[in-house]
């Protein structure tokens, strides 16, 4: 999206914005399309792309922020969800991708999350259709109309209990007559940070990548911190183990894996990163290691820091070749972003996704 | 290893075949080494490979077997483990990459199990390290000395609780002394068929290859089975949905995922399936949309049925993009095949790995 706002060039955001019934994404779920006809991202699993391609070329032409609602249900039951991949209503807003985005994506890449508003749809003339204002640290304004004061602070007072990652519209009574506000809350790509430097450090660096992490290599005792060595880490850095804090930019959108197979340097690199606020430390390694770890340590952990170290760290999925134990690392690693615990979704009873509530 | 076998290639193989203490990869991890010192696979976290590439050449040049063991204890408790990524004492076959293993490779290509028992110690005069036997459903000589039939007997009815997937040594009184024998079960390399054609399909296929497994897709409603749409895949074959089954070649060592995003083709899907022995079918979707297809199925479940089928299919890792849910399949897959169940082994109790008894 960067690259597009800086170059001004001609694409499409496509944006899940409320989804009635079943979907196979989430409100939140993002695609870019270009001029070309080349995508990035998924609104659905691949069914609706072509029709939302097509309505991404009208908006190309005049530069209009639409919603497009798409009815995916049946009335015939035997054929219900027929090529469809979900069985219920989904609006998609459908907007150039300009410099409305840019403070949202400033905030983002200095790791501090926002919330984007965005009207799509509304029966106040006041208000358009991609009206957008940028909730953060510092409230932003945007090259678009900002939604009115009283629509935004309506809006905030209704999110409060929402929580991270939220996006949900919100129906807003104005003076003019009624808006519905999009509020997405978006948090930074976060920071995996892998203390190590053998081997088994890369199926995990790219597995990790690959998960959508920005991944970060930190290596000791003189072991090269070369980047080619680590081809999937946006950086590699040489350290020692009690400094490694100082490698943490971010302490509340970084989890760390200390898997550098040397006792005394894991030892180390955990007790500086527990000076830090990262939500999750994986230690690599057997039970029987890390109790003589933590035997070893100079300050007790206290339950709030039990709850941030995984140790061993991974998901229970066997193998132990590099490949799976990667698997099973930023599988964990996924599980702990979005606040679930890794076990089978057949044997749980609730909804696969959690579905924000709002005030 | 096929196409050195076939080439007829200087290479090497090496098996840690017992470790005591703690260790990074289990009895059965293999390595293949290249003359020129490229190598394949791994028998430690990275910090033995020198050591073994070394002994490799070794065997290169006299084409001998030999069991090196390598020490990594260290008296000194604080860098215990230092830079070596395990605390025991590891054994490693080192022997030549020769026919000796063509046995196996023709079986394991064929999808049937083998058991390969080789001599990595011995006292007596008539054996030598390296001797060799195959158990499969046609015991096979090998392009080595076998084991003595009284050894193998004497191995074999120990073995017999033991499970698939053991790698396991064994010590046996011989009438000229004794020797001990590594018995390494090992299964073909399972078969992942996906069921779909849309845009979803891809992440599962290049992450489960990725993992291991031979990906197999299967289109139907004439959808194209273009092997490049779907370049992870072994093949791409397409299919009515009823008629799913006739594809599954080895259903002891198959895992299927229904994902076509179609509610009846997923439900004969299902059928066809239910009418092999493969212990695993995946059904992508909601919770609802499995009961409803439940309920228009033909033929009702058993609870051996109930088992096999995960709906909806994955670990509960959150997120919703296809890479996230690519990930949730995947690992899942991975726990079945190694018979675990996914959830964090930090909240477990047990040993990270199974470890196999014998009699």
């Amino acid at each position: 999206m960067r690259e597009h706002v800086d170059a001004n060039s001609d694409a499409v955001v496509a944006t899940v914005v409320r989804v009635e019934g079943s979907g196979y994404r989430r409100p939140g779920a993002r695609m870019v399309i270009k001029l070309d006809g080349d995508s990035r991202g998924a609104v659905t699993a691949g069914c609706l792309e072509d029709s939302v391609v097509e309505a991404a070329r009208q908006t190309i032409v005049d530069g209009r922020a639409r919603v497009h609602t798409y009815d995916l249900r049946d009335d015939d039951a035997d054929v219900w969800g027929l090529g469809l991949g979900c069985n219920g209503v989904v609006d998609i807003l459908v907007e150039p991708l300009d410099a409305s985005f840019t403070a949202a994506l400033d905030a983002l890449n200095a790791k501090r999350p926002v919330t984007v508003l965005t009207a799509v749809s509304s029966r106040d003339p006041a208000i358009d259709i991609g009206d957008r204002t940028v909730l953060g640290p510092d409230t932003a304004t945007t090259a678009r109309a900002p939604l009115p004061d009283a629509v935004t602070e309506s809006v905030r007072s209704r999110l409060t209990d929402a929580g991270d990652g939220v996006a949900v519209t919100v129906d807003i009574e104005t003076a003019g007559g009624d808006v519905r506000v999009f509020a997405n809350h978006l948090t930074p790509t976060p920071d995996v940070l892998l203390f190590g430097s053998q081997a088994d450090v890369n199926p995990v660096a790219s597995l990790a990548a690959r998960a959508g992490f920005r991944v970060r290599v930190a290596t000791a005792r003189g072991a090269r911190a070369d980047a080619e060595r680590f081809p999937a880490a946006a950086n590699v850095r040489s350290t020692r183990p009690n400094d490694l804090d100082t490698l943490v930019e971010a302490p509340a959108h970084t989890y760390a894996v200390l898997m550098s197979h040397n006792f005394l340097d894991d030892r180390l690199a955990l007790e500086s990163l527990l000076d830090t606020d990262i939500p999750h430390i994986g230690v690599l390694g057997p039970r029987s290691r890390f109790r003589e770890l933590h035997e070893a340590m100079d300050r007790p952990l206290d339950p709030a820091d039990d709850a941030r170290i995984a140790a061993p760290c991974g998901l229970d999925l066997g193998g132990d070749e590099p490949t799976a134990i990667g698997f099973s690392i930023v599988s964990e690693l996924l599980a702990v972003h979005n606040d679930r615990d890794g076990g089978r979704l057949a044997e749980g009873s609730g909804p696969i996704h959690a579905r924000p509530e709002i005030a």
